[in-house]
């Protein structure tokens, strides 16, 4: 999806703000891996939302600006400390913080930047033209969204060790570690925006759906996506017994002999190609395949009809555009 | 220090207050963690000082707990991610979070504490009684406090490496690592009883003295307390082979050949009792011992003039008392 003039004039304003953020330089080892964390890149794509969310609210962008920069930068936290509890070594393919210095220096860099995205909100109890209840709302849904974000990386640390994780709870883990911080971003750019109560729990609302919507479509592109245009072979996560949608609801819609051939498949470290396919025929004969691309097209569809009861605005095109690229993207 | 009924009443409140945060039981790996390191006790210094801080200034000791409980959550959460990174495996003569669960627990917990504590200030966004301006002072104060604490941690870690620390460097590192709270702790007291700016400020002064003093006053006591009433031989920080205020004081002071003895000794992993007890001496014959001893009583005596400006309470009763037990304690 190539970038349109306002994609690219509000990456910019994001751009700027990110280095305009008053980072100090000492103590060095504090400070020098925040300001790599947050410059090695990145689509941006939560503090867009936020900017897109106050344009859509008829807002000035430039007022949504630190709520945006606050949200990225706690995004960005939030990698550093799970980058060390995840062992990755890598990160948007450069070193993630724990591998650059060490993990020590992660987990203090990681809370200095918590404190710092939290200190960006300073801006609406500063400026006049925002009430002291607009102040509150922004502080709420912040910490809303970090605290859910840390319920699910703790169900998914959790998950790994459970064999009866529910696609309920698979629901609830995604809402936190992914949904959470899209709802917060745009419910926070139409609180930024002045945005009435109503408005700002639609956004919330649709960054919700959204979320919960590529969640599941990843998990569902990885079973069937064109291994000519997705670069990978499909089945990867079963080829890595990783948990997924697919295999939990197909787990739960399994007859014995299905459920034991799945658990083995996914268990095996190194697993047949033909097993891989088995287990994907068997999701397809048991309808998961079908469920799942319906249920991510009802998520989808409901943020777009949240989109439906905001004023045609520039932003409000580019929101959908947005909704329906994701929605039909392959890989 | 027996405690005063005042006391008691006031550490009731906060142990009450802690225990009706509305922890949440699920997900168990991260909330379990969060309620251990708040239960295990410790002093409650921090949120005395805010309620203290409160009655000073004629406010309602009720509508500061919420920013004590800020406060003591907080600190809990520097705990936490303090023993991983110090790899200590006691905490109050328990085992620490990440001894009793794990590290990845001990990141992520803290990581909602962090959160938690700075979800408690949303009473005063809500409250009508607080004005945006009171907000915001105690959201900035709050966030200042944690990032100094962060920066002094950082200092710490990065001081162990180094042979060439000043004291300047040292007093900045203890700065962040005690005074920065307490600092904190007295400040949000005051603004949670509406008090006005300068006697926030004089309030946040008091807490920087009274920082700096102890600490510096607990490395004095490790060199000159009498083992019979302290309980460890004099001089263990050199035992132990710690940078301390002293320490670095005489070795700004040193000639060359004192110098190598005090580097020599500190460097020893097991040095002899004569080495260290030369090293006591040579600090005393430089003066060190007398001019840190000013030097604490000289933080004191600034803390207690902070307080002269207040009026007469059982609170600046009992906030004079703190102080003058603190700077004559021997242990």
């Amino acid at each position: 999806m190539s970038k349109t003039d306002l994609q690219q004039q509000l990456l910019q304003k994001i751009e700027q703000g990110l280095q305009n953020l008053d980072i100090p330089i000492y103590p060095k080892n504090l400070y020098e891996p925040y300001s790599y964390a947050i410059t090695v890149g990145g689509k941006r794509i939560r503090p867009m939302l936020t900017l897109l969310a106050a344009g859509l609210c008829k807002g000035t962008i430039d007022n949504a600006l630190p709520a945006a920069l606050a949200i990225e930068v706690l995004h960005n936290f939030t990698l550093v400390h799970d980058d060390i509890m995840d062992s990755a070594e890598t990160r948007r393919g450069k070193p993630s913080v724990f591998k650059k210095w060490n993990q020590d220096i992660a987990i203090l860099s990681g809370d200095v930047m918590f404190a710092h995205a939290y200190r960006q909100l300073q801006f609406y109890g500063e400026d006049e033209f925002y009430s002291k209840e607009e102040f509150a709302a922004l502080f709420q849904s912040f910490s809303k969204a970090i605290i859910t974000v840390c319920e699910g990386q703790a169900l998914d640390m959790e998950f790994v060790a459970r064999t009866d994780v529910t696609h309920q709870e698979y629901i609830q883990m995604i809402a936190g570690k992914t949904a959470a911080l899209l709802s917060g971003s745009l419910e926070m750019g139409a609180i930024a925006a002045h945005a009435l109560p109503q408005k700002r729990n639609e956004l919330a609302k649709l960054g919700y759906e959204m979320g919960i919507a590529f969640q599941i479509q990843d998990d569902l592109l990885d079973a069937t996506a064109d291994p000519e245009k997705f670069g990978k072979r499909p089945g990867g996560d079963i080829f890595e017994g990783k948990k997924t949608y697919l295999t939990i609801l197909a787990l739960e819609r399994a007859d014995n002999e299905q459920s034991f051939f799945i658990k083995r498949t996914l268990d095996d470290s190194q697993p047949a190609a033909e097993a891989v396919n088995k287990v994907l025929q068997i999701m397809l004969n048991l309808n998961v395949i079908d469920d799942v691309a319906d249920e991510v097209n009802q998520h989808y569809q409901k943020s777009r009809k949240l989109l439906d009861n905001f004023e045609s605005s520039e932003y409000k095109k580019e929101l959908e555009n947005l909704l329906i690229f994701l929605q039909n993207r392959d890989h």
